[in-house]
């Protein structure tokens, strides 16, 4: 894996000097033309041994390249902020938008592998952790990301003499310090690991381009050329957009139209003194629950979905009723802004991962990729077929960091909808909450109902589990979402406490 | 994930007596189709839990299609011979060829799955299994392969009553053994683990279709017509083939010309008397490693690979002119048969994995893929891309079955692989050995060498490392090759005796 990163790779000064002013100029022609078509974001992760150069690097091409159009990201130890969601948040919210550079030093390659190196984890877990950033990058390079990964080698005898060459320096002797003598020790130790990395996570989307460090010429140069030759490569050809053949067996309705859906009794009624009576009670519970202790450890994520005219607002502010304002949030799903749309489709949800003892509460989720995007043709069915696992994987990276996923799907009839809608034109007030477009989903009731059987079908977990509300009559939804809710809450609340 | 196989799916007789006549002809007429045009294999798993119909299932498969052009596998307990090699050897010697169809009934899921019910393994070696199968299926989608993954559920409930029913009939009591019972009672042990599986690796290439299987109809109906459809919609879209874009950045030559193949010492010499001396060193140190009693559990794959007229052939014979000829293969690797043709490019290195006990050596190997088939374009970039990450797979599962692979690589310089071109052409019974391809290879030979090195960094591993053999002098060549042989082949035993 190394072979060629311990050759002793060299540029003299008068070639490197030649060389530097033109690659320089053609950098910027690449990142000006990439900003212009803002067709496509690109991620360079810059990773190696200590002393291989990787922060000169970073610095380098900060100094060749125009700084509007680049971000570096140097990612150290987590903050407190950081800590509080699921590991990959902070590689989430520092992804570069589409037609600008984000530059990182450390990745979510760096923990996995001091971890390893340190003992404080198995070679399966380490595996794990490869497979997950392997999902990550395909899913980044699905999106259409291009992410070059470098990795800096030097070889143990190289490592030492520039370990040493920086401490005899008193300018540069600040940048050694007790804990890259500690790694050099276990030099062998890394080398297996780094191989074991690069040869799981060497992928055809993002291959790792191993470079000797020792030459900082040689270092240098082969890096700039590599994003040069990359970014124009990508610019060629990223206008003719090739769609993705799926080669899965495809989703057919169940032969018998029995569904997930038709089985719901969505008949069932609550009068009004019986709901009032459960109102007060689960609000009760939610309010007390909130207010507990223990939940300063707790996360709640809630997701509503739901027919057109379903409603999932009144059934959001029973909720929100009976929680402290300071607490929750609510994020209503529109149209993506203009920032979202150049980020990966997650970026958005992303985003918004509440903190420790908060509830966050989406009104339309990322559950939009396989319900309207799917059955308007907004996004491919490569796309989409690929968002249950993406989605699968979100989800339970969530989970994996103790964040409890509720999700409520709330469910009308077909008649029950007409009469909203008629109900809504209608009255003054409330006029605002019916387009056209809600006339037009409407006319495709049978595409979505298959979107949304395959949806709970394939995203529905032990983890994170759907419940479908029989939602015709509101006072029977808004009391099953809020049981619900006190339910799941109070299990998480039962787990922390008898760990 | 089982929300719709619980809902007590069924199709009434009638209905079933009508659909059956039109679906069987149907699926005749796709397996003509699919047979004719032979442009990929259609792979189907049938999996799920005990009672569900698994077995059924395949039974009434083959007796609505042509036995002709389908082949059933029934995975059950691994024979001798295939315990004798690694996981995978049994499935890839299972696979159909373009035009067919192969039924598996057990899959590559099944022991993954029972050992960590059973508690024989921890979650993170299930994860671990999942991925190999993740990437196994990732390399024959991207081969071309139709795979459909069917998954026959039953309710807890449901399964009872079933096993009741099958132990209640006399005419099936024997299918119901203390094995389904035992596993019965682990049903919701059983039910995390399927869900986890199945979340896991419903990839967008191949995801699991769940089925319910209490009503054999309503199964029979839904498995045909799926395969059906499937089958159906890639033969339409299977003739413009869609080449996929590469999104990686390109692989370059390293800037100062430096290359691993340029620092090796060609002008080496060892004279005849020197090289007689060692040459009877260490083909009798090679005779009394394979005689050796704990050479039974040792198997050894060598794969040459060289310049044209690098001596390959010559090293060989110096190998296997001392060691018994019922120990050794040679497989000479030229282009692919037709059966060959039919398959995934390594199908044809795998079938000649050997049993313990057993030496084979690849005369040419897996590696073209990355060389001459790189180099002569004939595969797309995208394939030979994702070559590299197969065969680091492919080669870390034959030594994780404690296979011994050892590499070589064969280089000669340019002045001397014309000397000896020449010499070819001049003598009578060397002149078979020199075609004109092999001066078309010497135009390019910048471009082997830059897919030489390439090969090198990508593919040495410490588990699988090359060799790179100085071989301008014929002699250096053969003794460094028995040398490291012998070296591996000892340490290799040394690691069995410790145990």
């Amino acid at each position: 894996m190394f072979e060629s990163a311990e050759l002793g790779h060299k540029i003299d000064k008068s070639t490197y000097d030649a060389e530097v002013p033109r690659l320089r100029e053609a950098l910027l022609d690449a990142q000006f033309d990439l900003a212009k078509k803002a067709k496509f974001p690109v991620i360079i992760l810059i990773g190696g041994v200590d002393g291989a150069g990787r922060g000169e690097t970073v610095n380098l091409l900060n100094e060749w390249m125009d700084p509007r159009f680049i971000e570096t990201h140097g990612m150290g130890k987590p903050s407190d902020e950081e800590m509080e969601r699921p590991m990959m948040w902070r590689f989430w919210r520092a992804l570069p938008p589409k037609g600008k550079i984000g530059l990182f030093l450390g990745s979510w390659y760096t923990w996995p592998i001091l971890n390893r190196a340190m003992g404080i984890t198995k070679a399966a877990e380490l595996d794990q952790s490869l497979e997950r950033a392997k999902r990550l990058e395909k899913m980044l390079t699905d999106e259409g990301a291009l992410l070059i990964k470098f990795w800096l080698h030097l070889s143990k005898e190289k490592q030492e003499t520039r370990l040493k060459l920086l401490e005899n320096n008193p300018k540069t002797r600040w940048r050694v310090t007790k804990r890259d003598w500690d790694h050099f020790k276990r030099y062998d130790k890394f080398l297996t690991i780094h191989e074991s990395v690069i040869r799981h996570t060497s992928t055809a989307e993002a291959p790792w381009i191993v470079i000797e460090g020792a030459d900082s010429r040689y270092r240098s140069l082969t890096v700039g050329k590599i994003i040069l030759e990359a970014i124009s490569k990508r610019l060629a050809d990223s206008d003719k957009k090739k769609e993705l053949a799926v080669r899965a067996a495809p989703l057919l309705p169940s032969i018998d139209k029995l569904s997930i859906l038709k089985t719901l009794d969505l008949a069932q009624k609550l009068d009004k003194k019986k709901f009032e009576a459960s109102l007060e009670k689960y609000q009760g519970k939610l309010a007390l629950l909130t207010r507990d202790t223990r939940f300063k450890d707790i996360t709640v994520i809630a997701v509503f979905e739901g027919n057109d005219a379903a409603g999932k607002g009144g059934s959001i502010r029973r909720i929100t009723g009976s929680v402290d304002a300071r607490q929750y949030q609510v994020i209503p799903i529109a149209a993506p802004t203009e920032e979202e749309r150049a980020q990966p489709y997650l970026w958005r949800f992303w985003r918004h991962v509440p903190r420790k003892g908060r509830i966050t509460i989406f009104d339309r989720s990322w559950y939009g990729r396989v319900l309207v995007e799917r059955v308007e043709n907004f996004c491919t069915e490569a796309d989409w077929m690929r968002a249950y696992l993406e989605i699968n994987d979100f989800e339970a990276q969530l989970v994996r960091h103790k964040i409890v996923v509720v999700k409520f799907w709330l469910a009308i009839s077909q008649d029950e909808q007409l009469r909203r809608f008629e109900e809504r034109k209608k009255t003054g007030f409330k006029r605002f909450k019916i387009t056209e477009e809600d006339w037009r989903n409407r006319e495709k009731w049978d595409e979505y109902e298959q979107a949304i059987c395959d949806m709970v079908d394939r995203t529905s977990t032990s983890v994170a589990p759907w419940t479908l509300v029989e939602a015709n009559d509101k006072n029977i939804a808004r009391i099953k979402v809020l049981k619900t809710l006190c339910r799941r809450i109070e299990s998480a609340m039962n787990a922390v406490e008898s760990k």
